[in-house]
């Protein structure tokens, strides 16, 4: 029997008896489900961090696995609930923007999911997860086309500002998208647009810090020392060998990183 | 072939083997068991939060569930192993009021788990998460019969002051049940007993604030505005638009709340 | 069918996408896989304690049961990969001693994994949890024999300094391996190794603290007491009824402990 994969991402801690919930109606619908924690440890109402973690985690993932992300601080409201298909997955969540980032990757169509029959009733104005995105989720996994949850719509949120922006010739501002646990900083520097430039000589402008070291591996590196290396998701990160960059730096997620080619 | 549901509810955090050492037990006796994890930062020593945690959780799994609860201070001690059949499902842990809320709301039946050759031998006084408690659901999730693990018993432990306290004719005192990860202060008071009430003028004193507004939505409210909600598992919650109600109260478990009708 | 168990130990925490990628890696090769966490909560940089912790969960599993291991420091450099058959189970890792104790204690066979058509190509300088960790262990898991992967080899690391020495004719030096969740102080005095000098009068020297009295359960001593106890590993661990030995001493991991007998 095939057992499909639903993954889960949200921003709801691990103290709580939430991301259980989700797990038992899922396992309710579809028993034979394998279900896969990316994180839960999100920060609440930042959908762009959330963003990166979801498009940094479904390319490893089989086909036909459906990726549930709940960051919704709008839950309640009238945003809508969306399915999103795209690389032969489906996403599941909240329409504010958490997908945007695989969207800008691959062709993707969105549906607004209106059916209301999959949901569990009554449907809570605080929980989604448990009563929207859980049951939806269930349902897709155990082969109910998208088509049979909503029409397609082409209205959804995309983030804005995701790609660093040109300023000069040989100068853009990006950002850090995020700082995982090791304090690597992880920049909106992609290698397939910007491998090419910092193999000249660059500079990475980060707070008060200007790196301009390219390495290829940690190790090659003295211990505390600040480069710059390709993530092994295709972004550029600021680091250091065997300390955090995040600290050495003293900058967190949503700081601006300017790059020069010289 | 059918795959029986255990979850996990304790203490024991996520740092240490613990967890995952009562998941190889588990899959050592019974190999195709789904194990769930409700939570494993559960506060040591405080069967009430447990409590509250368990009766959140058990409603959305399916029939035959097994319900698997460490917060075990009594371990090593006289305190008894128990096994309670509720709402079509078991639930297994130590005799200490864990199961308390539960019970309050299902019809269930309590054995005293006796039979020693469903333990691992010798059975540890440090760990019975491992050599009790982990292999009795194993063996009850491979379909064993709940009179095999032990005699019915009613002089088991119940926790006392759930509910809230009537102190005047328009007047509760109740306590914050738990504080979840959004910082929301859940109360012990159940929307089954008060929800004509706050359909009323009403003021729910907690810390220094009193907080008098009912919202059906977060996002109906300002950011940072206080306000009491009907919570996604039936208890009022006190709760703040985009920000920790705790914080903004200076409130944890345990502090009593009162409201008071007009 | 049979549904090959995978533990994970890391020390990647469970902020970012990095262990569920892995088991998406995972579940791509081999999808009826059972995966179960150990810990992701390890210190980085610290292969002694992922060794205690490994060697403190291997032994409930079952067999073939295949332990993936990633604290890696070495990330990118020379260090190589290992595959170690011990107690008809598999470990792989990086070779930088994470398998230490678990070698000590069971006939084990290790093995550099060279096979390269069985990592994810192009392997990444800094993800070989993802790139050759995950996928050896999933085709591992789905029947391929370890001498696939690589020759057998002697010249592993193992970490020195993991057994007590004598100092004097009555007098041990060992240290504390892990401190836990609940602040018991695990020591490297093992059970089979000084079980009979604990039942003479003894004491246990840690930071400023001497410890004499051996107890058999929490519950026996007094809240806050400190005693010595046998613990569910097999290790003496200092420890504090319903309080934490590690605050009450002052006490971390890697500090030295002094066993005396009189």
């Amino acid at each position: 029997m095939r057992q499909p994969v639903i993954t889960l991402t949200t921003d709801f801690g691990l103290s709580d008896h939430y991301v259980g919930v989700m797990k038992g109606v899922i396992l309710s619908i579809v028993p034979h489900a394998r279900i896969v924690d990316i994180t839960h440890e999100l920060p609440a109402y930042e959908p762009l961090e959330a963003a990166y973690t979801i498009e940094q985690a479904y390319r490893w993932f089989p086909k036909k696995t459906v990726h549930v992300a709940v960051v919704d601080p709008g839950v309640g409201s009238t945003r809508r609930p969306i399915l999103m298909e795209a690389a032969g997955q489906y996403f599941v969540g909240p329409d504010n923007g958490i997908f945007t980032l695989v969207a800008e990757r691959e062709t993707h169509k969105v549906r607004e999911i209106t059916t209301e029959k999959f949901f569990l009733k009554p449907v809570s104005r605080t929980f989604h997860g448990r009563d929207v995105f859980a049951p939806v989720a269930a349902h897709l996994a155990k082969g109910i086309t998208p088509a049979r949850f909503g029409k397609p719509v082409d209205n959804y949120l995309r983030l804005g500002m995701t790609k660093p922006q040109r300023t000069a010739r040989r100068a853009w501002t990006g950002m850090i998208l995020r700082v995982d646990r090791f304090g690597n900083l992880v920049t909106n520097f992609h290698v397939d647009d910007f491998g090419k430039q910092i193999q000249q000589k660059f500079d990475m402008a980060v707070g008060m810090t200007t790196v301009g070291k390219l390495a290829t591996s940690y190790a090659e590196c003295a211990p505390g020392e600040v480069f710059v290396i390709v993530g092994s998701g295709g972004y550029l990160e600021i680091s250091a060998n065997k300390a955090s960059a995040a600290k050495l730096l003293g900058c967190a997620a949503g700081a601006p990183a300017e790059l020069t080619i010289y």
